[in-house]
């Protein structure tokens, strides 16, 4: 292609309505283009301003794609003369290429204004923009929410509120929530404590902060699972945690002898449905691993972040409640069974950490949001919460066959992850080597969000897969959606 | 006072239902006792666990007070053999002392558990269980809040409410919003900038963690302003920052030509009105500023915390409005204007970093609370925030003339800090050497909360004085708790 007729073919892709944000779909025109060879090496791309102006777009978006671009390779940036298509083919000489490389030395645009941290940050950038849409995975679904009953809570709550409920809280949240949270814990996930040991805090994300502040200081190693949630990774890396990835097999987490031999400080586990391949940690390994977080002085954190979803087989109770060791930090949201955007979580803390984590919160965060607390404390005292807990469940449980029958009718038996039949996602593993993120790419364009499973692995090796989430997807869509990506998967595995 | 009267003690002064936890009741009780000289040093305090039986407290508590007394050094513990007062004079024997301690090796409590970040937060801690009573500063007047309008637009929005407004935010929060913010920091604080560049985020501290993340590394160089907003310097720190404290004079950030020569790449200040001082940062002073971190490719946070009350004199325009360098991140809350509760706060960003911040945003927190957004914008473009704020400031002025009146009568004349009418408090300088700190503790146990002064300065020197918040004290109590204060102040002047 002639680099004049490269603003006609973005004017002709581009969808200014469409979900996906323009400098992404100018990222994947560019990145096509050049995975396609029809932009080649040492193609000059036009200047940001003047590919911005051409198309229609903001100067920013154009260099955001540019950036991405840079940071993935597929340019190469050359000051005061340009943008150029990198050489992709793979050159056998390193050396020549290294010492070309330090004689560009490209800076990306976010190198320039981002600290070290900040920088990497941006470049791993995994969260969705969207996040309703078939196949989402993590968001339940939201419509089944009793709206009219939040409702009345919330005008009885605002119409009685003091200031002090207005102002900010103290400490560890408000004591009736955290009462009526504990009680839940100890029936439905078997959870040992007091209201006393349950802190309030406002998403997963600051708890898991909160904890890295408080407990590890930089450089300090924590295991991860691997593949894992890579958010919890994310605030652990910011955190100045060096992260350790363990790999996952059928009973759990399983590192190496040499693994074994450097205990770290600090255990992140999903024991009750592994995320994301939904594997439930044995009893043997659960075992294994407290005696172990115990005899090396290791703090144990455990996401426990959908288990009120399990649709067949024993419960399976929390890690936290076989501990004797005061060692495990329980974490669960209100995402997932009530809705993400309430922006509320909750840590079970050993006795002996309490007293500080009710401190650091305070001076940490300064959290408030009693009102929201109390209404959400009564409707959990009411019976409403553990009534839509029961409801979302059986609709999950609905869904969740009606995807696995729409495999097996599309791709056949045996492609599944995980036999666990549990949480909001399942997982589609795919032949070795298979581009899974070109599948969620693909996908993306067509209106369905699955996230490739590689992007869930900490370094090589990982395995490819797609997860898909069932929860918030219309019963009567996920037949047809799935045939939808099952189109795409074929497409792919073709390739 | 012999040991067995201890608990006597204790059990008369114990107030179990007033406003002071437990906890630090006991500490102040037993850190009374030591300084008094009742116990002596060398006497061996009772075990926690029958301590705590005696008095019919949770042994949590006692353990609590009397790691809060190690920490502060009235105390040594000798594992195995108990808890000691400490000797509290002054030794001229340094190096014994100093091989006497190591030999004792005390280890606080939180040391134990704690990571070293950890420790230094929680024995740090400044924030305030109690924050609705006579003169706790920063807090505005929740009782003038229109719950009655905020309930309507609630309703409204949650009737129609769609999933998409119940999950995760995308990155900078809910355009409306945004639209409506920067409308008003235009007009009522002359910020310059577009919707784009305004990021909705939970809260100042989280604003000040994630621009420490995203633009220092660790070891990196802050300047905060000495006094200073201790929260700020406290999450600065916990990310990692070398805190450089600059002195305040009557023009603002005053540094020294040592300190000139080294640049810092972020500088926190509050120039409208200078936290807790309530200087305004002179022209002259803003300009040097700017052009400093320009030519020094530094960062500016300006914290606009209380700038919508201003009682009198000419409005002063915002720093960022000056900054023509796209220097300056721009910081304010809802927690001033409407009620800290809230929970909400918001960012004014340089162009070139506002697709950075909103990824980091995302990946940082994962925001959501979009409905709650989207009825502030309601609020704010149907015209409720600006009367609301309006109101609001007719009352505080009203206060604030009123707390200078009880001022004047009480102590007489020429003690308030600051000549500048504006924002929810304002601070009354003692003489050089007064113990501040214990004139708040005394405040506090007649129901009053003052803030020392002195607690705002990091490192030495510094000043005495009281912080008092009028914003929130209803007309009639300013003189009666006032006269209240000023006994408590004269007592400790004449000791």
């Amino acid at each position: 292609m002639h680099i004049d007729a490269l603003q006609e073919h973005i004017l002709q892709r581009l969808e200014r309505d469409g979900e996906i944000p323009l400098a992404r779909q100018i990222y994947i025109i560019l990145s096509d283009l050049i995975l396609s060879g029809e932009l080649s090496a040492g193609v000059k791309l036009p200047a940001s301003r003047s590919l911005a102006t051409d198309c229609g777009v903001s100067r920013n978006t154009i260099m955001f794609a540019y950036e991405q671009l840079l940071a993935e390779g597929y340019v190469i940036s050359q000051t005061g003369s340009g943008t150029f298509v990198s050489d992709t083919v793979p050159v056998a000489d390193w050396s020549h290429e290294e010492s070309a490389l330090k004689e560009k030395s490209p800076m990306t645009e976010h190198q320039r204004y981002l600290s070290k941290r900040g920088s990497e940050l941006v470049s791993s950038a995994q969260a969705s923009a969207e996040q309703w849409q078939p196949f989402v995975s993590g968001v339940p679904d939201i419509s089944l929410f009793p709206k009219d009953i939040w409702l009345r809570l919330l005008r009885k709550h605002w119409q009685q509120a003091t200031p002090a409920m207005l102002s900010y809280a103290h400490g560890a949240g408000y004591l009736p929530l955290r009462q009526a949270l504990i009680e839940r814990l100890r029936l439905a996930r078997s959870v040992n404590g007091t209201a006393d040991q349950v802190l309030m805090i406002s998403g997963l994300h600051n708890a898991i902060s909160l904890i890295a502040q408080l407990l590890i200081d930089p450089g300090m190693t924590v295991w991860m699972e691997n593949p894992g949630y890579w958010g919890a990774a994310t605030v652990l890396k910011m955190a100045g945690a060096n992260i350790v990835p363990i790999a996952i097999d059928e009973e759990g987490l399983a590192p190496t002898p040499e693994q074994i031999a450097q205990p770290p400080k600090l255990i992140f586990v999903t024991p009750s449905h592994q995320y994301p391949l939904g594997h439930v940690m044995s009893l043997a390994r659960r075992r294994m691993l407290l005696d172990y977080a115990n005899a090396h002085d290791a703090w144990i954190i455990e996401d426990d972040y959908d288990s009120e979803f399990r649709f067949a087989g024993l419960p399976i109770a929390s890690l936290q409640g076989l501990d004797s060791y005061q060692k495990v930090i329980y974490l669960g949201t209100f995402s997932k069974t009530l809705f993400p955007g309430m922006r509320l979580g909750y840590m079970v803390l050993p006795e002996n950490l309490v007293d500080y984590f009710a401190i650091g919160l305070s001076e940490k965060y300064r959290d408030g949001r009693l009102l929201e607390q109390a209404v959400l404390a009564d409707f959990m005292v009411e019976g409403h919460y553990a009534a839509h807990v029961r409801r979302s469940r059986l609709r999950y449980a609905k869904r969740s066959v009606l995807l696995r029958e729409a495999i097996n009718e599309q791709l056949g038996p045996d492609w599944v992850s995980s036999n666990v039949e549990a949480g909001l996602h399942l997982v589609i593993h795919l032949p070795a080597g298979t581009d899974d993120v070109a599948i969620a790419r693909a996908a993306k364009a067509a209106g369905i969000m699955v996230r490739p499973l590689s992007r869930y692995y900490l370094g090589e090796p990982s395995r490819a897969g797609v997860l898909l989430g069932y929860a918030n997807v219309p019963d009567e869509l996920i037949k047809p959606r799935f045939a939808q990506l099952a189109r795409i998967i074929r497409s792919e595995l073709r390739a």
